[in-house]
């Protein structure tokens, strides 16, 4: 889609955000990282953000949020509040937490490798072609941090750019990346991390409108309750 | 200064900001680029941003300002409006636009080239080493685009890093810059303007308490209205 007047919001890690965005230009952006929880801060967050853009939820085409993969409580109350914000038949969009990302370097000429951190020396992983547009090289993934080498070759293979790393596990892989690889980088800390401007702007450029109905958390990996549940189950 | 809990504003162009940072992370910024005019947006912005943060302020040890260069009425609207703030003791920081965008670029491994367009093929600029930290290599000046790229060649004599542009000369001076430079390249659109989270990071790591009565606009160039008027004098 594009062309769209877009309402972003995001939720997935500690910090909350909220953008409008216009064709693709952000007119609005609220971020907090405050320590306070997204229950209190969400839906304030987006009630002054569209009140400094002058315009009200009725004015905007779509709701966006990236749905994950993040923190699974962030993403449910994300994906909740955006299903309360469409109550009534406006559309929504939901976008990849890594994704999203991304697009926080667009217009930057590099490869971005997106890692959030899965524990146990695992991330959830894309990676993204970033110039003029962004364009997806890899799906998202849970998979070994030691696994990204690789990753990042095949990438400079037909690309070649440098490799900007962003999303909460940066440091991590960063600290072991420029051991083995030449050319990679960290993102500024400004971008390095979820911002709803990154999603508005990953809604507008690869995103589809669909029902409220049918959004839903994506979490790349079955969630930790459920997985102890199912130990519980098989050893019983 | 470093360890501060830190108001800042932004409104050097069309855009506006306001951030708040404690001990220089930043907790809550607001952002917008609406078409509506300074005097309507900035102090809504700031109280919305304060409250997001969870602050007021009086919890803030001083109010940041980008105070130059800029857009002539920005500067003293903000100006302005950082004195009312700290009407009755409250110490400011006056930061400069070019180094506050410099900032957008901390923990990325460059040179950030900040270049604001000056009209008559002039821009405002200044070059900054970003790293973990941002080390200014030149004083803010105003020059002619065809002077940037000696600018260039006499940062990267001594630091082999690319260069990345900033500001609203951004794209003027890379399409210029590319065809006689290796290694230049645009900053990312989200933070490749001003913003409030630069003037709050700049201000904790690089800026001066002061009292509110000595902060003053910073213009690099006299002007047109008082050109006009020497001129005008002269030719009587």
């Amino acid at each position: 889609m594009s062309g769209l007047k877009i309402l972003a919001l995001e939720s997935s890690a500690v910090s909350a955000g909220a953008a409008v965005s216009v064709d693709g230009k952000i007119v609005a952006e609220n971020f907090v990282n405050a320590g306070l929880t997204h229950s209190q801060t969400l839906l304030p967050m987006v009630e002054a953000c569209l009140k400094t853009a002058n315009r009200t939820v009725q004015d905007v085409d779509a709701v966006a949020i990236a749905n994950g993969p993040g923190s699974f409580t962030g993403i449910r109350i994300g994906v909740a509040a955006v299903k309360g914000i469409c109550f009534g038949g406006k559309k929504c969009i939901g976008v990849s937490t890594l994704e999203a990302m991304a697009y926080n370097l667009l217009g930057a000429d590099c490869i971005a490798l997106c890692v959030m951190d899965a524990r146990c020396s695992q991330v959830y992983t894309a990676v993204f072609d970033c110039g003029e547009k962004v364009t997806r090289l890899c799906e998202d993934k849970a998979v070994m941090i030691s696994d990204l080498p690789e990753m990042i070759e095949n990438a400079k293979k037909d690309i070649k750019k440098d490799v900007i790393i962003l999303g909460d596990g940066a440091e991590l892989c960063y600290n072991y990346l420029k051991t083995v690889c030449n050319g990679v980088f960290l993102a500024p800390v400004t971008v390095r991390y979820q911002r709803a401007a990154g999603v508005a702007l990953a809604a507008e450029y690869a995103g589809e409108l669909i029902e409220a109905d049918a959004l839903k958390p994506v979490y790349l990996r079955v969630p930790q309750a459920e997985r102890e549940l199912k130990k519980r189950s098989e050893n019983q």
